[in-house]
């Protein structure tokens, strides 16, 4: 048994779809999530300097004692998850390798599609994960950059939303995939704006639920669970956390009680 | 005479646009602009984090001899000239009065509209600057966090752009200005489809024409300018040059020879 928390980070909002469904699935854990705000987004931003805000946030946490650390963003799992896993002294886990697994036992035709930020694309850690799962599938990548604004400020549900939605997703149809990969956090918020422009043939994979399992088994394995813990979610965000508390909104659907203010450095 | 290069910084791309007008309104003078890449976008961040930006930026700018430094950005204006001015010794300029001035003029009806960044919104700075100059203006603000991601993706051009860009403006039109301050650097390159959008009869201020003429006219009465010179323009971006220099084109319409990386920090 081990009371220490968990912790996950993000660039900014996108993480809080993981940190739902990791409170749903471990509810007796304490939850210590960081928002970065003060250098959203990542997935335009180079590797070097995701690396850095990355090994800032989860410095920061190994501070809290926590016991596991989940990359609850997509750019920074493919552009630093190594680099974490190498100078962080608990384990790390990303959501890139949760995801390619689903998406590895779902595809029935061999063709999986990712839609990702333009740093995870191009970082082309999925194609190479899948590759190392199965070597018959063949990938698709479709950077979406707009996405993330369009989700933060709660555009996508409008008319114009659904046309960007159909814009981007056409190469994915033209591809053939059977099963698409929500390779961003963010992403799915829009699932059923994503479903219904795909039809219901193609699974969708959100890294989100296998991530949880994968968690749960991680810390069984090590017998780190906390079954008797009250369960609790601690937030802090590293700039204007009162504008995250707002749009928290459009990601949980719910308001958050409190934002913490944490600069790093 | 003074040799010395003009320094222009922007949170990005945008800034390129003033950039622009500059190197044709003064031609001899040798130009450095700083896109601030790893931090980009000031607009939905705070008094505190943008200031300290700029302050980073100004004083590498400082380092490089500048004689006088242009905020491109009207985020780092409204949230940081007057810090920058208290501690740079070179002469500070932002684009919020130029833009006001220039606004207070065009007015017959005394209702002018903004449309900016969030935080150059919730400033207030250009209602204030406003008053000051003319104290019967009313004046009507509206944030557009979308335009930026929009613009420098390219996607404003399509269907979808237009559809937002007409959302955006609704307010403008209903708040019945005669004069709209175009409060973002990034917006003078849809200024075709803001026109066409709001009609004719609507004045637009671009800050890019009036701030330009300002800076010759410090320059001029200092005896600053560089005749003799023979022009140049020299780029630096805090992160991932060569998608600075891509998307460079959307803004400038035309290729940028050479970005370099300069970290700050």
């Amino acid at each position: 048994m081990d009371t220490r928390p968990v912790g996950v980070f993000d660039s900014g909002l996108g993480g809080l779809t993981i940190l739902k469904t990791l409170s749903q699935a471990l509810p007796k854990e304490k939850l210590i999530y960081f928002g970065d705000t003060v250098n959203v987004p990542y997935g335009s931003k180079s590797k070097a300097a995701v690396t850095r805000f990355a090994l800032d946030i989860a410095r920061f946490l190994e501070k809290q004692k926590v016991k596991l650390i989940v990359v609850a963003c997509n750019t920074a799992s493919a552009l630093a998850l190594a680099e974490l896993q190498k100078k962080i002294s608990v384990p790390v886990i990303g959501v890139i390798l949760p995801g390619a697994m689903k998406a590895a036992q779902c595809t029935r035709n061999g063709k999986v599609a990712v839609i990702a930020t333009e740093a995870t694309v191009q970082s082309k850690a999925y194609p190479r994960a899948l590759k190392r799962l199965d070597k018959r599938i063949h990938t698709y990548q479709r950077a979406c950059p707009v996405f993330v604004p369009l989700i933060e400020e709660g555009w996508i549900h409008k008319k114009a939303g659904e046309q960007i939605v159909a814009d981007y997703l056409h190469g994915v149809q033209q591809s053939k995939a059977d099963t698409v990969i929500l390779g961003c956090t963010h992403y799915p918020v829009i699932k059923k704006k994503i479903a219904a422009c795909l039809g219901k043939e193609v699974k969708l994979v959100d890294s989100a639920q296998v991530l949880a399992e994968e968690v749960k088994t991680r810390l069984a394995q090590t017998d780190q669970l906390n079954p008797s813990g009250r369960g609790s979610m601690k937030i802090y965000a590293s700039d204007a956390p009162a504008r995250f508390k707002r749009l928290a909104k459009n990601i949980l659907g719910r308001e958050l009680r409190r934002v913490y203010l944490k600069k790093l450095n």
